[in-house]
């Protein structure tokens, strides 16, 4: 499982409040944290920040860096961010995010030139994000197309099929979880990730859906997800459901995480 | 999802204890919290009292049928104690088990006859538990097939895929949830059920391999199984995968569940 670790983003209040006092420790020790936790990529997103959002975006990647050995997930609407983004760091980064919209779409590409990122591509064109299995397999396989037209390979593609809530639409968690399956079989060296959290929007103990519903999202494909890594009950479900589904050879990680206490038990 | 309530065994210690000094208020205060619990039926097993069984087991079910409402689960490797307590039952109970082996089909199909209960079929043959999806499959089509032979409708059938340790191969998770979905799809109208804690055998921390698992059985078209319903834990997983697989109008069970302090959060 490849784990996006999401804590260090603006919509957070805390995040903001620590940009704003411009807490260089308040970001290590988060960046730390996460990586710690089991992090492969720590996203980077201040997209709030409107006016400032470029310069302060350069600061954390720059921060982040020097303490860390993974890499980032580099994570904004604005495509310039993206580029500076890109040109700063050492490691590979996810670029987070591209859509089948015309202008995002062309927008984001000619950063992604030569396979030099990975790159999350969220299953949604003009109409928005789908309601229908057939339209979310219908956006990733049109997704994975077009990339692969501009050089990217398809391990190289995290397809993120949007979640829907299922407090607005019982099917919801069956239409996403049928359509990872079906992409999954068509396309099998694409990685599969999401933005977890989506499916328990509007519902009470929101963190007990997420850590249910990504069980049966890993057993249909989700090889990735968009997660806070120190969410210990999470990661505990991500890590027995590896096992489950026979990720975990000799049950070595499952019990080793287990005798050093990264399990809720 | 059908809770078939596992405690009233004499497997366990305090239940053989209970046995022995007659503690009638023990097993009914067992018996009536898991109703309270949600089961759907109680499982009634006596089978290590070797010369006392039939004796015993009636006991129970008289004193179990005092004080529920819901039905029981009869539980014996001996067909007479199966027939013996079909009589006594008031509610139409489950006969646990029948299975694919000839000595065992004959002498328990007698007992359904008129399909006069639902019944547990353990996807083996002679050959054993089977270790490959195609043979449980095939096991699990050549009961349906044996038992509507002698009239016993398709909804009467619980299959119980029966489902191996993940510590002796990694990949038994796989091959029985694959099984799973195949009989759901080949014979919908049979209930799967299944002996949920042989997953975890030999692994540290059974409980929560356990709970892990069943929220990926569920998304296959598990419908029943037979577990402790005691166990928060287990029960908030089933019913919050309930919800996430379209089984709950409006999210209605598991809001209220939270409200009532059902759930372990």
């Amino acid at each position: 499982m490849i784990i996006i670790g999401e804590r260090i983003n603006t919509s957070r209040k805390r995040v903001t409040e620590a940009i704003e006092r411009k807490d260089k420790i308040f970001f290590q020790e988060e960046a730390r944290k996460q990586e710690d936790a089991g992090a492969d990529y720590i996203d980077v997103n201040c997209g709030t920040r409107i006016d400032t959002e470029l310069d302060e975006f350069l600061w954390l990647v720059d921060l982040i860096q020097e303490v860390v050995s993974v890499p980032l997930s580099l994570d904004s609407a604005d495509p310039k961010v993206l580029a500076a983004g890109l040109k700063r760091v050492d490691k590979r980064p996810i670029i987070n995010s591209i859509t089948l919209e015309k202008d995002r779409f062309n927008k984001v590409a000619p950063i992604l030139e030569g396979d030099r990122a990975h790159v999350i591509a969220l299953c949604m064109d003009e109409a928005g994000p789908p309601n229908k299995t057939e339209k979310t397999v219908e956006n990733a396989l049109g997704l994975v197309e077009k990339l692969e037209a501009i050089g990217i390979s398809q391990s190289s593609i995290f397809l993120d099929p949007l979640i829907q809530p299922i407090a607005t639409n019982k099917e919801n968690g069956n239409i996403v979880l049928n359509a990872m399956g079906i992409i999954k079989k068509k396309v099998p060296d694409v990685n599969l990730t999401c933005g977890l959290s989506n499916i328990s929007f509007g519902l009470p103990k929101r963190f007990l859906v997420n850590r249910t519903f990504i069980v049966a999202a890993m057993f249909v494909g989700l090889n990735s997800a968009i997660v806070d890594p120190l969410d210990k009950k999470l990661m505990t479900n991500i890590i027995t459901a590896e096992m489950i589904f026979g990720l975990d050879e000799y049950c070595v990680k499952y019990t080793e995480a287990i005798r050093t206490g990264r399990m809720v038990t």
